[in-house]
């Protein structure tokens, strides 16, 4: 009997994670709030709050195992699952940690890993407090549910602050802007067993807070290695299971911890072709206590991403290169629909690549 | 708007077409007469059988193009569909010849190809009749339904033929055994537009009449370029579109041709890891209007089909270059369950991966 794996989510992450899990004759069934969702096209998909008690749990009990494609679910729903003794990967602890901005750093500083300079914010006049010590240019940004640049806002000058209104229902970071040389992002794996595989340095742009295209492999030896470090760090400290995403700012030789995700990340979906196993794959491999499956690159590999609309699949299609992924998503701006992978088979070059789809896409950084 | 493709049967080729589609945002709804289907697991599917008019026009109303994953459909379907001038690709002229076996052969004739020299027999008086003309060793194959070896016997003498009982419902053909070095299979795609591409000649090894082993690409200019130009004439002739494979025997520089089947087919399993673009997905973007595919191999593939029963996937995924493929199919002897394909990124050579998964996998061959 094939086992079945269930997702708390089921957005395009979800989507993916079924569709490898399809190949490898491993069954999916998904659990989300809403009805539309981008999953429920490959795969079973349960429909309920997560909250709802009876509900989860008779989800719960036709899955072997249990993952989730977003740091964004509310641990009301994995602490209903552990009272029923079921186990959530990666575990609770490192969701909790990764779902709050001030528990994230915090856990940094305690490691001694490097982050931006930061303060906890609380209201308007702790922020203005925070600032005199976190000189501008700074950015605020919501402890909690922020994703794709959603709840920053950054600032420049004190203008920008004294129209600032904070929402009494939240907690804030206050951290500091750093001038880096760019951004780049580890993804790692570690089995059941302890064994960790990482993947090759990606280099990310953002454009709006949100990610737009990542290069793969980033290629510099020292970096990989120091993100390595840092990434087997965490992953022993949380004896975690799955995939962990680190998202890093670079200063010349140096990284500093912006963000870290328990999941699958839209950085490396560049694994499905441009990898021997695809992140996804690795993922459920980890899970399911299945040998990990090599993480090199297969081609050099370019992701953008298609974010509030498709372009036609016949004239991305039309380049040898290119793979077209659709989520089946309803378009909405500012909504990621689908991303193209580019595997560099024959050496044409980022710049020739961009020029070629800039006209294709209509968020490709100028 | 995502299309639907709709498939007529719901195997693991249906499985592995939806899954193709899924990657791309194309929805795939599924058509057979039976319940426990492989497909069923990643795509919606419809029970009916072939001859139901109402829920086979139901069905179809929900699908903007339609196929098929065997060529052993009922062509009381198709004249459905046709009644109401819904196309099916490929086309029902070349479906209807290549669900029989008389048909292919005379086609081939009429097309001056070559094949193996055969007799058409409907009774055990025409059995000794063509046995004068088509000397031991021969084979006796049912006209029709035949596939993985099913309705063939071997007559090596006599006495072979003297104990046959032939079925008054059936209709034969008597084929020469031709000593062969071996059989090959080459996989086209032509898209509605004209435009032709063929994939790398793959080499098969057969156990009991069904594919055991695949190696891609079989470098032997000559025969590739022999074998694009049959494919060539026979895609033209239909004005064809999707994929068609042929078998072929390999006699020092000539290709007999043993048979077509107007689909994806096994021996091409490895283009999914193996080639910038799978069998699938090009069978998909031809039925779609979209551009095809690159079908280049990435790296020496090897395939191997898990027959009767499927090997344990945390030893097989413990190879690197290995990947596992379960149909999510009830085991039973002689039925194939899934297969891995290993692409040989490492350059370790057939033999040494032959040696490792003999232990594995039940069919390979001694």
């Amino acid at each position: 009997m094939s086992p079945t794996v269930g997702i708390l989510g089921a957005g395009q992450l979800a989507r993916m994670l079924a569709l490898a899990a399809h190949e490898l004759g491993i069954k999916t069934l998904c659990y989300d709030n809403h009805d539309a969702s981008s999953a429920a096209a490959v795969t079973q998909t349960v429909r309920g709050s997560f909250e709802d008690r009876a509900t989860l749990l008779a989800w719960a009990k036709q899955c072997d195992v249990i993952t989730y494609e977003t740091e964004n679910i509310d641990l009301v729903a994995t602490d209903i699952l552990a009272s029923q003794g079921i186990e959530v990967f990666p575990s609770r602890r490192a969701l909790a940690m990764m779902q709050n901005r001030i528990l994230e750093k915090t856990f940094c500083q305690q490691l001694g890993l490097q982050t931006a300079p930061f303060a906890v914010v609380k209201n308007e006049a702790e922020l203005h407090e925070a600032l005199a010590s976190i000189s501008y240019p700074c950015v605020l940004k919501t402890a909690t549910q922020g994703y794709d640049g959603k709840g920053q806002h950054k600032l420049n000058q004190e203008s920008d602050a004294s129209t600032i209104k904070l929402s009494g229902d939240n907690t804030y970071v206050l951290e500091k802007w750093v001038e880096h040389e760019g951004e780049c992002s580890l993804l790692s794996v570690r089995a059941q067993d302890g064994e960790i595989l990482h993947y090759p340095l990606t280099y990310n742009r953002h454009q709006h807070g949100m990610l737009v295209t990542s290069k793969a492999p980033y290629e510099n030896p020292l970096l990989q290695q120091k993100a390595n470090r840092i990434a087997e760090r965490i992953l022993q400290h949380f004896d975690y299971v799955g995939v962990l995403t680190i998202e890093f700012f670079m200063m010349e030789d140096e990284l500093l911890i912006n963000e870290m995700a328990p999941r699958v990340h839209n950085s490396f979906h560049w694994t499905i072709e441009g990898a021997r196993t695809s992140q996804f794959a690795n993922h459920l491999r980890a899970l399911l206590r299945l040998p990990l499956g090599d993480s090199q690159a297969i081609a050099p590999s370019y992701l953008y991403n298609c974010i509030g609309q498709l372009p036609a699949p016949e004239r991305i299609l039309a380049y040898a290169n290119a793979y077209y992924h659709d989520y089946g998503k309803t378009a909405r701006p500012g909504r990621k629909l689908g991303h193209i992978t580019w595997c560099d088979f024959d050496n044409e070059g980022q710049q020739a690549i961009d020029a070629m789809l800039r006209s294709e896409i209509n968020n490709i950084y100028e």
